[in-house]
């Protein structure tokens, strides 16, 4: 349609370009950038999870045929845009609540990690969305975001680095939703279809991905050395099963790359939340087994039975890569919080847990609303 | 041409090993390679100037169709006997100086820093030169890229990290001036086209790149912590500009991967010259925004002016992409200098850097004739 | 084969279900995590060698048609299985001998480089092995090659960063005895063909190696800025010799990729077992030379003679990329430890190391015959 097509060529620069200036602004006002400066995040930390969000997910995603190219373009698009945002609504936080503000590599780097949640989120979308809209979800998924992580922190006492590691429920269930407000693509034959190249660079993302979850899972944790070696176990333990799973699962027999490129992350993802707590390298064996097994049934069930009836069209199978493993990853830490016998208020915090995210889904499904009509 | 040919196979290796001979003469003479083992370069800073250089313009130049593998070959090439050469000639001048000798990582560093003036002129004759003619012009180009720092060192009192930072200016005007000499190529049309491949090659060039300039930026600087985080805001700030005006600017309405490329970079090397003294992020916001107007509008309007009245042909736009920014960069600079008001002696510097820009220019055109006739 | 295949399919899930099972029990009663928790390796080293492995080795050895994906694939499978075995080596011999354990990261790391010997010897036996085979290898060759460095250590007391070294030398002659007892692969012309994209990918994994192989050289060193620029120059000798050699010995004067990668990181693996005792740069590029020269006339001479005559086929070249080198690197520590007039002791060490090595061959050769039996 080329007045639609227009219409995208008068707007998305503009658009931008507003949004850029009015960052500018915001950030003469609000951010001077030294703050704290004797921060605790090294700058090869700080590195690492800055080559995750960009190398991993933008190859990651890279999967389908058409949008190989423009998949990794949008993504350093959408992550340049929603690193800027976040840090401004970390600072307009700052600036309310009186708290002191923090270095600007701290800051950029919780910015870079939040920014995982709009990645997930418009790998579920992707192929159903325009531009502008990807453009208007990141900045409103990322406001979302940090409203939903200042109420986690300042109601329900939730420290720093585990509200944080709800960045992979919250982009799971966010993309869901709005991908549900999408009709099915109709050309989805040619559009969806995967080449080996493709896959390959989907490959290059998730070893990438795999390679620098430690990073993730460790930079903002306040036990670092456990943070990495129970991640790298737990990763290595789902990458195995992921293999195991997968030729099992299949009728032919034969490796399904989006099984491995699934169940290898899960174990990272679950392992989040309690990566700085676990005390044996075992347990977190153990939860990247389960959370690897989760992932290929959850993949061979969803798809099956709950996609139709919900109508829920999961481009990249969000859902059961970050979704499902991120439930059972919060659920791990109750449960070990529990043998750690601190109990009784963790399970308050649980039950309010479950709240927020209940809350967090009716403001997706609003927010996807709101996105529909701007752009329809 | 066979005889052609064959001289060359005669020729290359031959001089090749006759270099490394001499090198290893000239190492067993002038380096030992401990000096001040203190020195403030930590190993990943290291890895990092040197992940950028080898792989970032590596992949950064593999978008033409024909060149995607030998350039990927020969940048490697070009890298190690350029950086060979820079240490002897930075030993060299501490032997005649009686300087105080630098630890071998920092030589190293400093030598990976200013073979990306080589790489950057490698890019302007790409595709018109034969692999003799790549090794004569890099050692050529570093032996003067040196005495250029040399002489600003001595005269004019640039201090270190500043006079680091021409290596774009010097590498982009050196390699058009040495471009000019050779006629245009006759068969553009088969050999300059470039593939969807080659542009996800380049594109993952381009994302090296990206990731790594804040460390490329802040590895000789003295406020490190400061040179990162600025460089990173203006590498976003022009990276979001770049998506913005490449729609605006072209006449379809679609992004033009070239564009993307050269204005998300840009930021990064007009922030290069001040980026450790920069007070506000938002300053670098702006230089950032600024760099990338002027990069998309230059390869806007030199291409179709300039280029053919002077008998350019400038492959891979190496122009607007690092001699213009270079040049804002280095104007922006003295702006911020003189806004502090340590003006009087800057501006005597500034004269002087014109006149240096100059000279490097007469140096670079007299050079690329020697090369001419070299290998003529 | 029909039931070939099912039966494949019947195996493969559960033998790695199994042990991973395995895996965790042991974990469960053997290895804590913490240890000596100020170890001395930093994250970043730590993180250098697991990229190295992983993606350098993927990439690597994807330069084969059929294989460009699944060795990515299961280069990842083998890696996580090795090194939980080798950590439970590692873990088994301290619980048996008493000794301290070592920090959860310091394990991980030595496991990471003692699988460079498995990810070797299986670019040996590439497109001749299914995955059973594989995995069997990996678990056998891990649990040998800690057997043969405990020998070492224990009656030789070869110091343990020398005997780490080991991993090149044991990795290829493993290799290539396990490749010579299957039979020559009959369709050689369509698998083992090499496309551009491929060999393309096959560079990129060579520049991961190349660019992280002074982390892998300096990570269990003593003195890590010594050997790491001592590998760094040795490196740059022989990438340069690497082109040169190319040139002069095909006869079409053409570069041959297949030298290229080889020869550039014969340096690497040369001056690995000296790098942090070498006193003048001008050492390591000289043995960076000779590495070179090694290797490039090793793969002239040994493809056309020696191979047919062994009924060896060396599918990605592992015996001069690996072998060769090692080698004249072991030969050369003597030599330069003879220069330092510590000789007796050594030329002692000297006869046992070439006393192992045909242990190790023994060794390798009945492992051989084993997992030819059990896959048969």
């Amino acid at each position: 349609m080329p007045p639609n097509y227009r219409s995208f060529r008068n707007s998305v620069p503009w658009l931008i370009i507003f949004l850029e200036a009015v960052f500018i602004i915001l950030f003469y006002f609000l951010f001077s950038g030294d703050g704290a400066s004797g921060s605790n995040i090294s700058y090869p930390a700080f590195q690492d999870v800055n080559h995750m969000v960009i190398f991993g997910f933008g190859f990651f995603l890279a999967f389908l045929k058409r949008y190989s190219f423009s998949s990794t373009g949008f993504n350093l698009l959408i992550i340049v845009l929603g690193v800027q945002c976040s840090i401004l609504m970390e600072s307009l936080l700052v600036f309310f609540l009186q708290r002191a503000e923090e270095g600007g590599l701290k800051s950029i780097t919780k910015a870079a990690v939040s920014m995982t949640a709009v990645v997930i989120s418009s790998g579920a979308v992707l192929g159903k969305t325009n531009p502008m809209q990807l453009i208007v979800m990141t900045v409103v998924e990322i406001i979302v975001f940090h409203v939903s992580r200042w109420i986690n922190k300042i109601f329900l006492q939730v420290p720093d680095n585990i509200s944080m590691m709800h960045v992979h429920l919250f982009g799971a269930y966010f993309g869901l939703a709005v991908s549900s407000r999408f009709s099915e693509p109709s050309l989805r034959s040619e559009k969806n279809a995967s080449t080996p190249k493709s896959e390959l660079l989907s490959m290059l993302g998730t070893l990438f991905l795999w390679v620098f979850w430690p990073s993730f899972n460790s930079v903002l944790a306040v036990d670092r050395s456990k943070a990495i070696y129970n991640t790298y176990f737990a990763l290595a333990a789902s990458a195995v099963t992921a293999f195991a799973l997968s030729v099992l699962t299949t009728k032919d027999g034969k490796l399904r790359m989006t099984h491995i490129h699934s169940a290898a992350l899960a174990g990272g993802v679950t392992v989040g939340y309690a990566a700085h707590s676990i005390e044996y390298p075992w347990i977190a064996m153990i939860l990247g087994l389960l959370a690897s097994v989760i992932t290929i049934l959850g993949s061979f069930c969803l798809q099956r039975c709950l996609n139709p009836a919900l109508k829920i069209h999961d481009a990249s199978g969000v859902h059961f890569t970050f979704g499902l493993p991120g439930a059972l990853g919060a659920l791990a830490q109750v449960v070990l919080l529990t043998v750690k016998a601190e109990t009784f208020v963790l399970l308050f915090s649980l039950g309010y847990l479950v709240m927020i995210n209940i809350g967090a889904f009716c403001l997706t499904i609003s927010v996807a609303l709101i996105t529909g009509f701007i752009t329809g």
